[in-house]
């Protein structure tokens, strides 16, 4: 595992695991991953500085120390919100609507990075946590994983991506609202019988080891076609099936000229690897 | 279990369980619940009612006895549909688009009612009753109950709700269209099994302790917090992901000037209970 | 089983398998029914034929020979897309784009049929095969078929349907996007758990069989309300809740005035089976 | 001219100008028409009743007194708005969207009462007032008449329409910007040359001549054909050209099949006038 | 003027009126141009054949005889809806639903030809004829011009793109509406004023010769760039301006690498005219 | 006139002409001021700081030198796309597709500031100069002002905005369709005619003091009204009128909680001048 050099973060730290696959570790164990307002930036600008360089074909992100993610950093954030110099109702509603769609935008990052992001969650999962893998590709975790979507129960509907995303991404709605409604956590079994996750293994390093082993397979591929299929996956989630093809047929219209396929075929009839370019 | 007084109607039988837990019964047991004009009507008037009033934090919605709801009441609907003293077919089916709105107005009214409601479903839900629960935010059944998208049976494609919103609360395509094109009835487990319940238990009484101990759990949260969640979720399910997120920062914009944050945070932190204000 | 003499294609062998149930099968054996360029014709022409072919209620679609559909036919496509006379890129791109859109057209016309399409799977179902059974509307599968998004493989990303419609029809988005990443194999328990099929059967035949046995029900049914059925899931899945509810209704102010109602509920009440006029 | 009995109203004086065509007209001339909570609330049962009155095809609005609406009644609104006892932010906010959405929907009832609505305005047109044209159908006024999106000045964005439906009427998105940002006056030439108003007539007396003799032709054409041509118009101008035309194919499924057809084209030949039955 | 050899119909006739401009004219002077059976269907046929000949890069679309275009054959389509042998209402929609995106389809492949098509109007314009000039991407007329959107006055909201395309192309909904609800003739001036055409010469043969000096210009830009323009104004009028924006990019970034780009900075810089290949 | 300190860009000049006015000069007279990388990056840059300044409530964007822009830079155009090391179409389409994304940002970036932009136009306003006016509020020119939507005649259809906002500012499709086709001059009449400009002032001079005097009325009024009147504004533009509603209803749920409502209507009340604190 060669360390990363150029994705230097105080709260996230970022490692090769194989050619092309990049580790995002949340480093901050002592406040059990709780997002900070340094962590809601620095997701931003590494997904961003992931999204231009052609060295990460795909993204494993887990958490360090005891758990995933806790959730928002509740004494941060709450003086954050009650520090506030602004007493006009007006104001405050403007200036909170650009945070949010702020703390949005770090997670939407994930979404658009280009690259397909593997979540491997341990521990607990919790609030912001939720969010955070509902905007992950594939989400696996380990028994002792277990999952709330809190927000609830510090008096609030959640606003950066679980109920907008979740629902879209597993298979029971009535399962979907009593936990949005309730807060209660709930563990890795229920997690993935309702599709929440796709996997289930013993321990983190056991996900881990799938997530590494997976993302090798899918760096192994053309990245044309890899980028391709996740991006018009999101397309097609957000629009009609007709729009869809529309837009995969334009999206195709120059990707079918790449070198890419003529390397793939030739490489899958010779049952050899083929060695896709940069993107 | 005190009587809900103001909560007056011939076809719906309504009770607080709890503090701001509402039961709402169908109740034409002698017509297995079939849904007649009167009972329509009503829907639209009782979860009008809930909407605006602020001692309703939770709805049950469960069937009196043997079965939840046989359907349409065919005798009364054949009676209308065949005594109209209209022959002409474009007036004929500018009224009937005007009675079909109406109808499924009574089910959209669950869904806008802005507080989550419990479906219990125990013997039969049969065509409308499909219709009916799927405008629900929670499903528990018995393992008695059984189902039925009956209206293929009766000539015609469903207009309430079953067709619109069915294929997005479950798990199975093709599974939805072969119990919408066959009208086969279905058990509990099958319900189970595909997602259109989240959990089956063993007789009625035990679906309603447990919509009863959820709904409690629930309404102990605060109100703008779940009636947000509720909002979102529905808003969120008809647009793009975009789209909901844009909203929901506006929608937070405001209520995270809610008192109820702080009080909840509080209450999370002291790990007592939150007394929240009716909103 | 009476031939279907007025379905003479090449590529395609058809069927009646009972009254208005029509059997449609895949046949280039040899080649694995991979898809080339008469298939994709054909398709098309044959799904045209099919929704305006009064007699035709339901169909039922399978593979002959050893599997399924091995996908897009690598050796005459690879012929097309270098054999290409023109350099420019623009050019080519113009060009390529309605070559993509009209292979769409040949799945799209599954979809646009108005007659439910039951998918009868075994062997295998690779790359085009996946694309084509997500248009259908209901999935079984005998045990020893396995599946492939293959595209990524080949160096592209999907774009006749997959992408499109996989994650609309099944329940896990994890899953669905770790297959289409990585392009590897699944089984049929696989593919029932995320509900991509709805049942496995033990062989071919008995997929068939439960195919002829549900075709046989749904073409008992009034056609008027199988295919508004069809139809308004259709319309539904791509709009809001709210839209589909409107356009329904709208549907129906005229569907609710056919004759069928009456002989349906006549035939419900009387235990007896209807009989009804060719749509 | 015959008084409407049915339409008895505090702030809205109704009458029959001629067979089916209904004037309404805004009656607080003291308060120079303007939008009191009595009238929001009476524009709200007005344009419902309006709607299911076959004794109604057309309808004309204008004001009486000295303009045509002052826009809101700032008096009444201030002591609304500050006299509330609710303290929570959250609280207000969730009350304001309820009495916003409120106020919006006596507007959207012209929009929606399936009659062409007719405004003919004169003297002043401020503020509330342009929300309640840009709903109508037609705008006609006279040469007195002068016209302000006046919401600014009372330190707001317009929410009951204007921001909504005004570009949507008029030919100027430049023009429509700097008169809602600056809360400038403009008169009729103006309103004229950038397509808020159709035509201008010398006087009052005249605009209200103009759009009874307008009215009077609409009213004796097919109610089929002009409330599906309003409804359609709507449809589309919310829609895509191809959903408008989807829905308006279905639409005219039913409504061909009407005896109107044949009874204006038998009337269209011979050069007479035909009489049509109530909708 | 040459005569087109490839395109004979018996309703339309073609010739080039120089080289890639295909004049294109209603050719039933006897009739008035009516739309009878033949000419919906030729005139799929012929847009359908203009989209993939390369030798067409502009058409016009005139009328032959007298005027322009009467609007729909009566006669013919009097006798077409009665004498249906099918007497069952849902039956009759569901095929009157298919004849009318029958005839929606000869006017969509004006606008989805890819080529611009300039509509030069003189004598009458009716009914039928105005949803034909809204497909087309430019509108002139001569003075003796006159339109009428006859469908109300035929007992019908018309439904082949009047109702759909007017109120996006023209520049005042409250003229629009008047002239749709009141089935009213109006003159070139009219059409003028409210933007139905862009510009009125004094006779035919003065329309014709700005339309094929027009047409002139057109086809000698680079058709990558024309039919690109076409293709992106139609799909952003039916899209928001974020997804007009994605969707350009997308096209672009394909069509941007095509010769015609150096071809046609080189030829401006130099100020001589470039010839560009085929599309 | 005081200059903008914060402000300090290459290719555009900034000053303040009033309290709260900010004027962006176009600053590459020598180039006509056409767009070359620094300046596309600099029109983020800048619109994202007006976006966030608070003493910034208008805008006005004029030309230096003899013109407003003459587009794109085509000597550095060139230069970028030939110089291209990449080979393959599939990658070049990627990057290209990014760098078109890039570009666009930098005109919805003038859309999404918050704050009202005035175009002041004088001398040429061609290819990327009409993208960069449609993405203003309002515009005006000067009588020598004439226009050009450029890019067909570079071999391209235009891709940062024009094709995307131009039908949804003007009053006639015709005419769009027309300039965008031939790429043909307009003059200011012209622009004036079919509303893609809402004024002419004889000189750049009178221009400019008509902008000035109109931003120094806008910057008096409440920046939380006029602020949400341009939001609310695009947003409508790009959804149906009842979402337009919808969101407008939760905008001014927070909005209407504001001092400026109070403020303002004292102010109106009574005649005199109120101050608003920043947004």
């Amino acid at each position: 595992m060669s360390a990363a050099k150029d994705y230097s973060y105080e709260t996230l730290q970022c490692s090769f695991t194989s050619n092309n696959v990049l580790h995002v570790q949340l480093n901050r164990p002592k406040n059990l991953n709780s997002l900070n307002d340094a962590m809601w930036r620095e997701f931003q600008e590494c997904f961003k500085q992931i999204k231009f360089d052609p060295n990460v074909r795909v993204v494993i992100l887990s958490g360090s120390g005891r758990l995933f993610c806790a959730g928002l950093d509740l004494k941060e954030a709450a003086t954050g919100l009650t520090n506030s110099d602004e007493s006009d109702v007006g104001r405050r509603a403007y200036r909170l609507r650009k945070k949010i769609m702020d703390f949005q935008a770090s997670f939407s990052a994930i979404q658009d990075c280009d690259k397909p992001v593997i979540a491997a969650v341990h521990g607990g999962c919790i609030g912001g946590g939720i969010d955070m893998i509902t905007s992950c590709d594939i989400r696996y975790c380990s028994e002792d994983a277990f999952f709330s979507v809190k927000e609830v129960d510090i008096g609030m509907a959640a606003d950066v991506g679980t109920l907008q995303r979740l629902q879209k991404v597993v298979s029971n709605d009535s399962w979907t609202r009593e936990i949005c409604f309730t807060a209660r956590i709930f563990d890795s079994k229920e997690a993935l019988r309702h599709g929440l996750v796709s996997d289930v293994f013993p321990k983190l390093e056991d996900v881990l080891a799938k997530a590494k082993e997976i993302g090798k397979v899918i760096a192994s591929k053309s990245p044309v076609a890899v980028s391709g299929t996740k991006h018009l996956l999101n397309y097609s989630r957000d629009h009609t099936v007709e729009e869809g093809l529309t837009y995969s047929a334009l999206w195709n219209a120059s990707m079918l000229q790449s070198e890419d396929l003529e390397k793939a075929i030739v490489a899958s009839i010779s049952k050899q690897n083929a060695s896709f370019s940069k993107l």
